[in-house]
């Protein structure tokens, strides 16, 4: 199954995959989330071919995600803003990056310190319920049955 | 770059990309999370290949986020359980599933139902500071840069 067809699936992890699940995808929308809005700046730091950078950048234009915008008439130059659509995709991103901090750094030491303007604090996120406020474990999250419907192909009713 | 060249960049979010970004990682993990776990019963529920399957979970056995262990001895079965590393996944997947369920579900109406035990309402989940409590807005949320460490190739010190 090609990458694309997971938007053909219904499952609400599967079908953003079918673009964030592409190589770059999530790294090019960390730079934007970090404020890098420029081709060239986000492709030095990336250190991704011009070409590869351009289809992903297309892409979240397409989607909804990024809104190109012109900032110099003379020469003529864009540069990419987040969307609400796709600012809203920050926890997920955060998320990954918090976990890939606790799990995988191994100097023990995250090279990107994060903080939160609001209260000043190094920022630690977490994942809670909007009505309890309590934090979640996936433990205490159940997922019922939809009633009579296929678990399979047309598919995954799972999620 | 192929993406298991991912896991050298000096990057929290490019590290876990090495191998959950590869195409059904995330979605082998939805079924770990579902409570799904052994071989026969994801293979069903996902429709891949048993061989792209097995690659995907020897991954996240390798990687320290399930375990496969033994449940039946006559005749030999295991199933696949998550780690504590794998279930602190679940904010990253839970708020991608969310994100799908906003802005890519054609009908509005999601087709999985969280629902979260202790207090029995609904799932929404929010990302919040956990020094202050407040939901993360993108906006609120600085990366000071790391004095002198070079943004290139080495790379992205951005994050």
């Amino acid at each position: 199954m090609a990458i694309k067809a997971f938007a053909d699936l219904n499952c609400s992890i599967a079908r953003p995959l079918s673009f964030l699940g592409e190589r770059w995808s999530l790294l090019v929308l960390r730079e934007l989330f970090l404020g890098r809005r420029r081709f060239d700046e986000m492709q030095e730091t990336l250190g991704v071919a011009s070409n590869v950078l351009s289809q992903r950048l297309a892409t979240l234009v397409d989607e909804g995600i990024a809104e190109r915008h012109r900032y110099s008439e003379h020469p003529e130059r864009f540069e990419y803003r987040l969307t609400e659509k796709g600012r809203d995709l920050f926890p997920h991103a955060l998320m990954l990056l918090q976990w890939g901090d606790r799990w995988l750094t191994p100097s023990g030491a995250p090279n990107l310190r994060v903080f939160h303007k609001k209260c000043g604090a190094r920022l630690i996120a977490v994942v809670a319920c909007s009505h309890c406020h309590k934090t979640i474990d996936p433990r205490d999250v159940t997922f019922p049955p939809v009633a009579s419907e296929s678990m399979a192909r047309r598919g995954a009713a799972a999620s």
